[in-house]
């Protein structure tokens, strides 16, 4: 009798997700539109440092980049959630053209998902198009959405052992941001163990403690972003 | 021409899903021993509270419920995580009955995974049984483990507007505990606007604020865990 043929469906999913975001990522390329992957738990800040990104860098919704006032990108953002749209619109006070794409149920974007909320928002113009991703430590980690660069936000007090938990957000990601500084010392928390735990699991990242909130860290995380759009738009 | 069969998996792997978790249920019922589904974002704070509860219960490796002395009851938990066992030995250490499930990528436990990690716990002469989900306010929300009751778990820092995000958990759940009390007054955080923000999802859910820190509010969810194990073990 011949065996039956066993179907991973897993990694077919997988596989045709990442053909979809390599493409996508290429055509973001010619367009100049550099897309940044913002992952993380729910409540840890992804919102509230979006909105102070945006007042750092200058960007007004529709203003280009070419423009040059005040090095003012044009900034995108793309709001996932299970539900609610109180994001999109807060993000569009500070200057953002924004779009909130609900994911019915679903714990993560994929490339299809992107790229139809991308064509929802329109790239023209856009320097910058941040995702803000679905909290959550776990999904998002394994879909490849077609950006550019991955960033995860880690609160201080969601606490440093994280990593060793949920170790494949920390090893696909870029840049680690570690939110809410400013109320670190009244968790246990540390940063020089966070970083070690980090440093584990990928040696490569950056590793930016800031605070939204007081200012605290963020021109590190600007000038990047700045060389970021610089160096995808050569 | 025949229409083309179309199978929602989805809607299957639920459905079987709930059958096997209610098999499991009634198990349990005919053992005396409570299983109670612990949900909550990552680093909310599960594994202290668990910490403090097992303290609070008086609950030790192997000593039964039935033995009486002080009130102890004999507890066992399933630590779910993608990586790690840190939590598993601490939990032990104080005097649970621990096992460590590891999902293998998987963002929540099904039926079938949690009754798996029962056999290897043993659940004779347990009254009570805990299992830490993996860290998520998403999919494990859709599934049910076979547990008798659900609780979940938001911490102050992770805001008041979460039942508005990830409403389908605040839905589900008997008993929404607001972790990390003692440090609240340091966000942006009102109690009550939590409470409306949950009840407009689900009027029935208890609401406990704590600080399994400082031990505010740990009377509350203690008596009802025992209130909770003398009823389903009638």
């Amino acid at each position: 009798m011949d065996r039956i043929k066993i179907i991973d469906v897993h990694e077919d999913v997988l596989a045709n997700n990442d053909r979809a975001a390599a493409a996508l990522r290429a055509r973001l390329r010619d367009a100049g539109t550099l897309l940044i992957n913002l992952m993380s738990s729910p409540g840890s800040g992804k919102t509230t440092l979006l909105k102070a990104t945006l007042d750092a860098l200058g960007g007004e919704s529709g203003e280009l980049g070419e423009s040059g006032e005040s090095g003012g990108l044009a900034v995108g953002v793309m709001e996932a959630d299970v539900d609610s749209d109180v994001d999109a619109y807060a993000v569009q006070r500070h200057g953002a053209r924004a779009v909130q794409l609900h994911t019915g149920g679903m714990c993560h974007l994929d490339a299809a998902m992107c790229e139809q909320g991308l064509r929802e928002l329109g790239i023209e113009g856009l320097d910058l198009v941040f995702i803000e991703n679905v909290g959550n430590l776990i999904c998002p980690a394994e879909f490849d959405t077609g950006a550019a660069r991955k960033v995860m936000i880690l609160s201080a007090p969601e606490g440093h052992d994280k990593p060793l938990k949920y170790p494949l957000m920390f090893e696909v990601s870029d840049v680690v941001i570690v939110s809410k500084m400013d109320v670190a010392q009244y968790f246990d928390f540390s940063l020089e163990e966070l970083e070690r735990n980090v440093r584990a699991r990928n040696p490569y990242a950056r590793i930016m403690p800031l605070s939204a909130k007081t200012g605290e860290g963020m021109e590190q995380w600007v000038e990047w972003l700045r060389a970021e759009v610089a160096a995808w738009q050569q």
